[in-house]
């Protein structure tokens, strides 16, 4: 058992307090990873200008090109300097870690239907499914591309945890795919779901930092533990996200519930909320219509139901519990410098409180 | 200037002589491989039938079970023995080259709207869309698991030829895509995709063999110049299939044209037909049609176009040709052993000679 549900405190759920939209400020990383997401950047940008191959090239650019937080390739960099290596010999891994994520959106897009990230038409809005498959397929081959050119001595691990992550991540998707409108869907299976499909490659980077920075496998893996905390946290504030401040989807609200998601706030709904008979029929109703058939109303009815059932200000509990152990678990990683807590203390409360 | 064009014979175009459908003796290998298709065979089905992931396993099995030749990882095990090495010591790289196969099938079917493939629905059709890509997906990270276990002392550089022939087909599949319904698709373009997309990882397993057999990088990727030639052969063959017997697509014949696929036998004909200017519009027209709205009628026209042409006899005549080149180029190569030359040659013949 790993949530331990309980009921939100009495008072009425308080509603989420930030509202900003300035792109700028809601992508603005932790001070302790500028200096590395600047590299990282400047880095993507060689990548994705160089990539003039026909029938890919333009995707290719238009997908790498169309900002995110490079928060897991940085994470590269910086960990590995914390752990006393230089930032030069992370970067090809730092690389493959990015296509491998932009791979997954690609991918996850379609499988979704999602029409909209980062405020601008997917990728196969923009050049239709069959090339969104395709260049999705050359994010990861070119992914491989870049393990293959990372130092030698790491490359060997660096390969086996990538591969491992991919697989698990897919499996994940797979039982996300699975749970679509599922009333059966627990909170049980949301954590499995999610500490394979977001927070396994979420840590991905500080592993193959370790990796790089000479630690042995046995130790390096150790780092999954802090990703089994701080996926879910991630993924819940996703949730509360999609429900306040929209997804990057052009100020859409309530995408998850749209598509029948089985995020954090369904399950616990399900589970924990108490639900009239009646308004269980309609949640599982509405999650299991087709995305356009649901109307506005329908979706918003869904979000107060979360309000009132108390999942939504328990979710933002959660999530910021799930943090703290995820710092704990890093705490307690022994090659770790103490000196390095603080900074990814800053990064996790990043996660935990970012509003995009 | 690959291909030297030049009308066929002035008699009568030939029409194909061959008209079984016994599936099991169109599928059957060349008396070289079968003992290495044997052992291949029952390692996929391990394989297979130990997949039991949620939202996965089933669909892996229905691909992996759907048959087809086993021609690629057969030719893995053969060619290292006849290099002396031990068969057991290709099972992994066998298997990753099947599960690569696997993976292009699923995603290039869903690409191309296909329904049919093997004479049953393809996994798209079976499980959907987003199932079949996360499926697809899975079994390139599986392909890549099996890399990671082949011997220690050729590891990096089969993962290196995989990963450059997982890219290069991708780079390949674009280029087809672009092709469809191009009338200004051209032979040298064709040879381009085609040595691309079907060439390079036809000829995965011989360049992998060489390199588990312990010849270094440079000897064993001269290899790929049998696939220059044996890819187009191979190509040529599935275009003349198409419009023959049909690819295992329910009986129905010439899918590449309701597809728009730009074949050889399309590219020629644009080239090296004299079309009238009439002949022209409609040829493009109906391989520009959205393939369901071509009609029985216009398929059966191109099919006769391709025969008065000559088209259909130069390309069967080319097939020939190069697949004699491609048995020229294995014969040069410094380290094939001469006995395994004509082994070779029972191999290309299959390849060019195939009803399926």
């Amino acid at each position: 058992m790993v949530f331990a549900p309980r009921r939100a405190p009495a008072s009425d759920p308080r509603k989420p307090t930030l509202n900003t939209t300035n792109s700028e400020r809601r992508h603005k990383l932790p001070d302790s990873l500028l200096r590395a997401a600047d590299q990282v950047a400047s880095e993507i940008a060689k990548v994705s200008s160089d990539n003039d191959l026909p029938g890919i090239g333009e995707g290719f650019r238009y997908q790498l090109e169309s900002g995110g937080k490079r928060l897991r390739p940085a994470m590269v960099l910086w960990f590995l300097e914390e752990l006393g290596g230089r930032a030069v010999d992370g970067v090809s891994f730092s690389l493959a870690v990015e296509l491998l994520h932009n791979f997954f959106l690609i991918h996850d897009d379609i499988e979704d239907g999602d029409e909209v990230r980062r405020d601008r038409p997917t990728l196969w809005v923009r050049v239709g499914v069959p090339d969104a498959i395709n260049i999705g397929d050359f994010m990861l081959a070119d992914a491989y591309s870049w393990i293959g050119r990372c130092p030698n001595a790491a490359r060997a691990d660096l390969f086996d945890v990538f591969t491992t992550t991919l697989k698990t991540t897919v499996e994940g998707q797979a039982l996300d795919l699975m749970g679509r409108a599922d009333a059966e869907f627990t909170l049980e299976r949301y954590e499995e779901v999610i500490r394979k499909k977001t927070g396994r490659y979420l840590t991905l980077g500080l592993v193959g930092a370790a990796l790089l920075a000479g630690h042995p496998r046995k130790r390096a893996e150790q780092l999954w533990r802090v990703g089994d905390q701080l996926g879910p946290a991630f993924q819940m504030r996703d949730d509360i996200i999609d429900l306040t401040h929209g997804k990057g989807r052009g100020g859409q609200i309530g995408c998850d519930i749209r598509e029948g998601k089985p995020s954090f706030l369904f399950a616990w709904t399900v589970e924990h909320g108490n639900l009239s008979d009646q308004d269980r029929e309609r949640l599982i109703a509405v999650m299991g219509a087709d995305r356009n058939d649901s109307t506005q109303q329908d979706v918003e009815w869904v979000i107060d139901l979360y309000r009132a059932t108390g999942a939504l200000a328990y979710c933002e509990q959660e999530c910021l519990r799930r943090g703290e152990l995820a710092i704990e678990e890093f705490r307690r990683i022994g090659f770790v410098p103490e000196s390095t807590v603080d900074p990814f203390r800053e990064i996790a409360e990043f996660i935990v409180k970012r509003e995009a």
